[in-house]
C-alpha cells in the first residue's frame, strides 16, 4: 500500500472507528457468538495475491464486529475500565505512522525523551516524590516480574551474573496477600521461586493483608532457615479493590530489608485524586510500584508504568550492551531497553502525551469523579435494597454484590447468581463479571467505561433487579 | 476529546502521516539533536487545563520530529528493516481504535481466533509443518525467555508448582553460539540459570555455531555433573545473519532430550521464500521458534511470533486460572493468556491480517527478494573494489563491510572505520550500524526498508566511496 492508497483508505477508517465510537450503545455489550465461528468463516490459508482494501473492511464489518465484546460501551461493566481515550488513540495512531523504533536512545531519541518526560509529569500527578523515575511496560504482568527478578538479584547480591538462582543455598521467600492478583503468582513462578515459596498472607475483613500476618509469617521462615526476599501489597485488588495497609508493611519490609513492589495496576490511576491519597500512605517505602495508565485513566492498551526507586539497580539487572547499540552519548542518556524485558519499543509516549495534554489534569480528575459518584449512587441503592448484598467496601468504582433471596444459600444460591449474570451478560444489554469471594460465587460490578454517566448505572440497577427474577 | 473531535483531528493525522510517508526522503535520516534537547524544551508538569489538539500537533511538527530517526526512509540502513507497511498500520489504527482487550476468549471473541488463523496463516507461508501452534508476543527477547522458562521446568519436571529453580540440584546448563543476539543471555539471566551456566559455543569462518563444538560441550558438563537444558540456535545472527546448522544441532538436541529454540527473529521473514528454506533444514526438530514479523516481513511493530510443538507444555507453565475469568466455553477455545507473560492483550493480530490480505503472499515475496537482489548488488561492487572488504557471506540482505586502506591496521583502522560511520550518519544522508566483529569495528549495511529500491543502493555505494575519504 503505498502513500496515497493509505491517506485514501485512512480518512474511511477514521470515519468508521468515529461512528462506531458515536453509536456503540446500540450494539450488545457482549459478543455473541460460539467457539469456532470465526475460523470456520476465514480462508485456511493466506491469499496469494494481495485483495482489495474494501473487501478486507467488509469482513472487519461482516465478520469481526459480532465477535467482539465492547469495551468502550457505555453498559461495559465487566472486568475493568481499559478506556482507550480518543486523544490518547490519536496519539497511538501517530505512533504507529511514524514506525520509529527505540532500541537505544539515538536510535529515536524523542522517543526516549518524551517518555521520560510524560512518565515523570505522570509521577508528579499521583503524587510520588521526585525520588522515583518510570518507565512505561506493556501490562502490570511484566512490571511485576521485572519487580521479583530485581528484588531476586538484590537479595543474591547479583547471583545471575554467577550461578543464578541455582546456586541460591537458602530458598528466597515472596510474600502476597491471599487476594493479590494471578498475576503475582504468576511473575514468582517464571522468576524461578517455586509454589512452596511463595506465602500467601491472610486478609482482613475488608480483604486488605493483615500486616501482623505478614509479620508472623516471616519471622517463622527467618526461624525456619529461609531467606524473606519479597513482599507484594496491592492498592485496590482485582475482586473487591482492597487497599492493603502500605504503612506497616513498609515497615517491616524496611525491618527485615525485604523488597516491597506494590501493585496499584489498578487504583493507581486514582491517585491523581488528592481524596484517594490515603490509599497510599506509606507508599514512599516502596521499592517499586505498577500503575496501569490504560486501565481506569484512560491511556489506550498497552501503557503500564513502572517505578522504582533505585533505577541502577534495575539497569544493572537488565543491562545488555551489545557494540551495535552503543553511541558516544550513552553516558548522558537513558537508554531504556535496560529498563525492562524488551530491546525494541514503540513510541509509546504518544498515547500518554497526547491523552495529559489533551484531557488536562482536571479533565482527567472530573471523569475518575464522576465514575466514584455513580459507585456510590448503586452502593446507596444496593443497601438500601432487600435480598442484595454489598459484599466488600466500595472504595473505588467496583462493587461486590450479590442477589440473595430469602433461603438461598451454598450451591443454590452459587446457581441463582451464575444464572442470573449468565442472563444478563447474554441479553447483550449490560455486562458484568461473576467471579468467586471466599468460596462463593458474587457478581463484580466495575463502572468507569468513558461512555459511562449516571443515567447507564441508573439503568444497570433497573436491569439487576429485573434479571434476577428470571 | 469526544467522536466528532476525533473524526475532525484524525482526517488531519492520516494526512499528516501520509505526508509523512511521501515526503521522508527531505529529511535527515537519522535526527541531530543533542541529550536532552527535548526534555528542556517541553514543559515540567503537565497541564491542568486541556490543550487544543492543534497546538499538540504544532508540538509533534517542532520538537518532535527533529529528534527523530526516521526507520522508514529510503536511505536507513541501520539496525534491521522494521516495516511498518501501511495496511498493516492500518489494521493497527483499528485495533487501537476499537479498544477491545483480550483477556480471556469470551472478553473478545474474535481478537483470539483471528490472531490463531492469522498466525496459521504466517506457519504456512514460512514452511512450518502443521505440528505447530503459534502466538503473537511483543518482542523476540521476551519470545526467548518464554521459551528458556519452558526449557527450565521441562527439565526440572515442573519445579515451579513446588521449589522452583532454587530446588534445582544440578545446575541446568544453556548452551547458545558466541555469536547469539544480547536477548538470549538476557533471558538466560532473566530466567535464572546464571552467567557461569551459559556456553557460548565457538563459530566457524562463516560465522554460525560449530556443531561438533557444542556436543563437546554437552560431554563435558555432563561428567562435570552439569544438566544440559536447552539450546538457542539463529538463523540470520545480529552481527553478520549467520546462520546456524539447524540439522547437526537438531540431532545433538535430540540425543540428549534438550530444548531446541530457534531465533529467527531476522531471517524467519525470508522462509516466505522458497529459495531461502535452506536456513532452516532440520527446523522441525526445535521445540520452539521465534520470528519477528514486525522486521522485514513489515508488520507494525510489535509482532514477534513465538511457535511451538507442544503448547499444552507451554499452557501448564504459563497457565493461570482466576475465578473472574473463567467461562462456560473454556475447555473449547484458546485462552491466549496462557500462551505468554501478560494477561491482557491488544488486538495485534488486525495488523497481521490486514498486510497479509492487503499485500499477498506474492506482494511480500516480491518486495523480499528485491532487498536480496539490492544486497547481492551491493556486495558486487563492495568485492570488485580495492581497499573494500567483505568480512561475511551475504546470505540475506545484510552486509558486513570494511574500508581498509593498505597499512591501516589494529586501532587505527578502528578509528578510520568509526570515523566514517559517524561522518555519514551525521550527514544525515544515509544510516548504517557500527559493530564488532572478531573484536574490530565494522560497519553493518541492513537493506529492506519499504521504500528502498535499487537507485538508494546506488547512491549508497557512492556516498561510502566519498565519505572515506574523509
Amino acid at each position: 500500500m503505498n502513500p496515497e492508497e493509505f491517506r485514501k483508505q485512512g480518512h474511511l477508517l477514521i470515519d468508521r472507528i468515529a461512528d462506531y465510537r458515536s453509536n456503540i450503545a446500540e450494539r450488545p455489550v457482549m459478543a455473541q457468538v460460539e467457539p469456532g465461528y470465526l475460523k470456520a468463516a476465514l480462508p485456511a490459508t493466506a491469499p496469494t495475491q494481495g485483495e482489495p482494501f474494501e473487501r478486507i473492511l467488509d469482513d472487519v464489518d461482516q465478520l469481526l464486529m459480532p465477535g467482539l465484546s465492547h469495551w468502550q460501551h457505555p453498559d461495559f461493566f465487566g472486568y475493568f475500565p481499559s478506556n482507550g481515550t480518543l486523544s490518547s488513540v490519536l496519539g497511538d495512531f501517530l505512533s504507529t505512522g511514524l514506525g520509529v523504533l527505540g532500541l537505544s536512545w539515538q536510535s529515536s531519541p524523542a522517543l526516549s525523551e518524551l517518555e521520560e518526560t510524560s512518565v515523570d509529569w505522570l509521577r508528579q500527578m499521583i503524587g510520588l516524590s521526585g525520588a522515583w523515575s518510570g518507565v512505561i511496560q506493556d501490562t502490570a504482568s511484566t512490571s511485576t516480574l521485572v519487580a521479583l527478578i530485581c528484588a531476586r538479584e538484590r537479595a543474591s547480591d547479583y547471583a545471575l551474573v554467577r550461578g543464578g538462582l541455582q546456586a541460591q543455598s537458602k530458598p528466597l521467600m515472596i510474600y502476597t496477600s491471599a487476594q493479590a492478583h494471578s498475576s503475582v503468582d504468576k511473575a514468582a513462578l517464571l522468576a524461578g521461586f517455586g509454589k512452596h515459596n511463595i506465602r500467601y498472607i491472610e486478609t482482613d475483613e475488608a480483604f486488605a493483608m493483615r500486616p501482623e500476618a505478614l509479620a508472623r509469617a516471616i519471622e517463622q521462615d527467618l526461624a525456619a532457615g529461609l531467606q524473606p526476599c519479597a513482599i507484594v501489597a496491592t492498592t485496590g485488588t482485582t475482586a473487591t479493590t482492597a487497599v492493603d495497609p502500605l504503612q506497616p508493611i513498609g515497615v517491616i519490609a524496611r525491618a527485615h530489608g525485604l523488597w516491597l513492589h506494590v501493585d496499584s495496576a489498578m487504583a493507581g490511576s486514582a491517585m491523581i485524586l488528592p481524596e484517594c491519597r490515603w490509599m497510599w500512605d506509606g507508599i514512599e517505602q516502596a521499592d517499586s510500584i505498577v500503575v496501569n495508565a490504560h486501565k481506569w485513566l484512560g491511556v489506550a492498551f498497552d501503557c503500564s508504568l513502572y517505578f522504582v526507586r533505585d533505577p541502577q539497580h534495575l539497569i544493572r539487572v537488565m543491562s545488555t550492551n551489545p557494540s551495535y547499540l552503543q553511541s558516544a552519548v550513552d553516558s548522558e542518556v537513558k537508554n531504556l531497553r535496560d529498563w525492562g524485558i524488551p530491546l525494541g519499543r514503540r513510541f509509546r509516549a504518544l498515547k500518554l502525551w497526547f491523552m495529559l495534554r489533551s484531557e488536562g489534569v482536571e479533565g482527567l480528575q472530573q471523569r475518575l469523579r464522576r465514575d466514584l459518584e455513580n459507585a456510590q449512587w448503586l452502593a446507596q441503592q444496593i443497601e438500601g435494597a432487600g435480598d442484595w448484598a454489598l459484599l466488600a467496601p466500595v472504595q473505588l468504582q467496583t462493587l461486590c454484590i450479590r442477589h440473595q433471596p430469602a433461603g438461598l444459600e451454598g450451591e443454590a444460591l452459587d446457581q441463582h447468581t451464575r444464572a442470573w449474570a449468565d442472563r444478563l451478560n447474554a441479553s447483550g444489554l449490560a455486562y458484568v463479571t461473576p467471579a468467586t469471594l471466599q468460596g462463593q460465587w458474587m457478581v463484580r460490578i466495575s463502572i468507569g467505561a468513558l461512555p459511562t454517566e449516571r443515567e447507564h448505572v441508573q439503568r444497570l440497577w433497573q436491569r439487576l433487579q429485573a434479571v434476577v427474577l428470571g
